[in-house]
């Protein structure tokens, strides 16, 4: 029997160390490198940024952000890492590496296993971002995967951060919204190129990824900014997704609910400054309202009515 | 009722921010940070490093590497962090910076949840790495908790790698081997300072720490160096633990036998040219064997006789 068609970690690890080709540990050592820790060999992997390096991590669990039973590992692998992907185009951080430290179920199979995080592994490098390393487990438990990703502004940019829209500054996102769960959550793209470019050109205040909802993560912004916002309906309704209406048909709730509660767009919310109307050779951004000054969120309908949205979306430790 | 004592994602994501004293946040920001993320506010959170980094991940879980029945959350939360600085502590990398990602069992309490995480962040603090960051998510299986740390070697120094053993090299140990399941796998100390010592003055050829067993993790040195090794009865019989010992009595297993497949001692290997003999104002550092050439590893007994030691520890994924 061939050792690396038996199952155990240290196999694992082998068969890891074949597969995921273009790490960094593929091409030649720079100079001052020589001594850099080997990828999936040694207790440690290294990262060859400028300062300053943005980090962060994300945990994706079996049964909660995703079902096993219906997802295949590889897709499953690919959304752990775009959803860690999506909090780089949040902040305008271009991936550099990845780390991937996952609790495998023993039921999976080697293949289960080197699909997972090779699905992970695929996603990263279309934007730069291999698995270099990390740490395999398993137990009885459901799995869970949790992947850890250094980033940089681009030369010249700074991280945008969630604490600097001003009154008077314009909502935007960067696609339509709700109803993500009958599918667009495991297959969604990152918005890396869509928040690089805005980065470069638009002068943006403050971005957010919508991972827990248009209106909860939106409220982080305010929140971290010390400001209020008025979204306008006729604006809402523009981006809503076809999924939030058949959503809707479905539970009886309206395509509006859906659009601002549902989790897991991973669309952008941008802030800009009245100056910078986001021109036609830039993305794609939706205008949904403006920033004002107090504290609040509200929706104006066509007919000069305001109500306050509720600070509602997906919370985990309930 | 105050919104921070009832338990919501955001409300212990608050809590840490106020808990967790001293991360880089705490500090102003130095030339050329003033855009940098805030900790547990942004998407992401920045490290501040020399080229190169190094990084690692590791993930605990419940019923595999602690037993929530028996042990606290903060000593949990203190092991977790304790077993990704004992990786740094095996390449020479000083800790700069962690992440912390959790998937909490929902039947935790805040406390229990602040607890888990101070646990690890108060650990980390004392050998110069706060928790900086992570990700909160809670689920119905049991709790996992995976922390990410940023270091890098000591100015002048490499980190040391796995690879680089050699015929003639000694064999030593940081400490005493076995039993550590009766209670030192949740307690022992990362051997940062040892070494980084041990890195600075002996110029050591290959480290690793035991965290699956001082057999298993030789044989990883000894495969990642192309050679073999052969360890004396005399010497490994001079770090066996007490905790061995006593454990031996309980299983019927001899003493040797604990020292050499038992996980978590966290100790380092650490393996000397024949010239960097450890002097008095050195580190203690037992002596083991010796790097030979050839493949294998084996205990030579006092009368001579020589026998092949067992590629066996503990292992994930079987």
């Amino acid at each position: 029997m061939n050792a690396d068609s038996s199952k155990s970690e240290n196999a694992l690890i082998r068969r890891l160390r074949q597969t995921l080709s273009r790490t960094p540990a593929d091409r030649p050592p720079r100079p001052g490198e020589e001594h850099a820790p080997r990828d999936f060999v040694d207790d440690m992997t290294a990262v060859h940024p400028p300062e300053p390096l943005l980090w962060t991590v994300d945990m994706l669990m079996d049964g909660v952000d995703f079902d096993s039973a219906h997802h295949r590992w590889y897709d499953i692998g690919r959304k752990a890492m775009a959803a860690n992907l999506s909090d780089c185009a949040a902040m305008a951080a271009g991936p550099i590496s990845a780390l991937c430290a996952v609790a495998l179920n023993n039921a999976l199979s080697m293949q289960d296993a080197l699909d997972l995080i090779r699905g992970a592994h695929e996603c990263g490098l279309r934007f730069g971002c291999p698995v270099a390393g990390g740490d395999t487990n398993s137990w009885t438990a459901p799995t869970a995967i949790s992947i850890c990703i250094a980033a940089r502004p681009e030369a010249g940019c700074h991280p945008v951060r969630r604490d600097g829209a001003r009154p008077g500054d314009r909502v935007y996102v960067t696609g339509l919204l709700g109803g993500s769960i009958l599918g667009r959550h495991m297959t969604f793209e990152p918005r890396i190129e869509t928040a690089l470019t805005i980065n470069r050109r638009l002068d943006p205040h403050a971005m957010i990824d919508i991972s827990d909802g248009l209106a909860i993560d939106l409220w982080h912004i305010l929140e971290a900014s010390g400001c209020a916002a008025t979204l306008d309906a006729a604006e809402l309704d523009a981006v809503i997704h076809p999924d939030a209406v058949r959503l809707g048909r479905q539970d009886g709730r309206s395509p509006r609910e859906h659009a601002l509660h549902d989790g897991e767009d991973f669309e952008l919310i941008v802030v800009l400054p009245p100056s910078a109307a986001p021109g036609v050779s830039d993305p794609d951004l939706w205008p949904l309202g403006r920033i004002e000054s107090g504290t609040g969120l509200h929706l104006r309908e066509p007919d000069g009515r305001r109500r306050p949205i509720d600070r509602r979306g997906w919370e985990h430790f309930r």
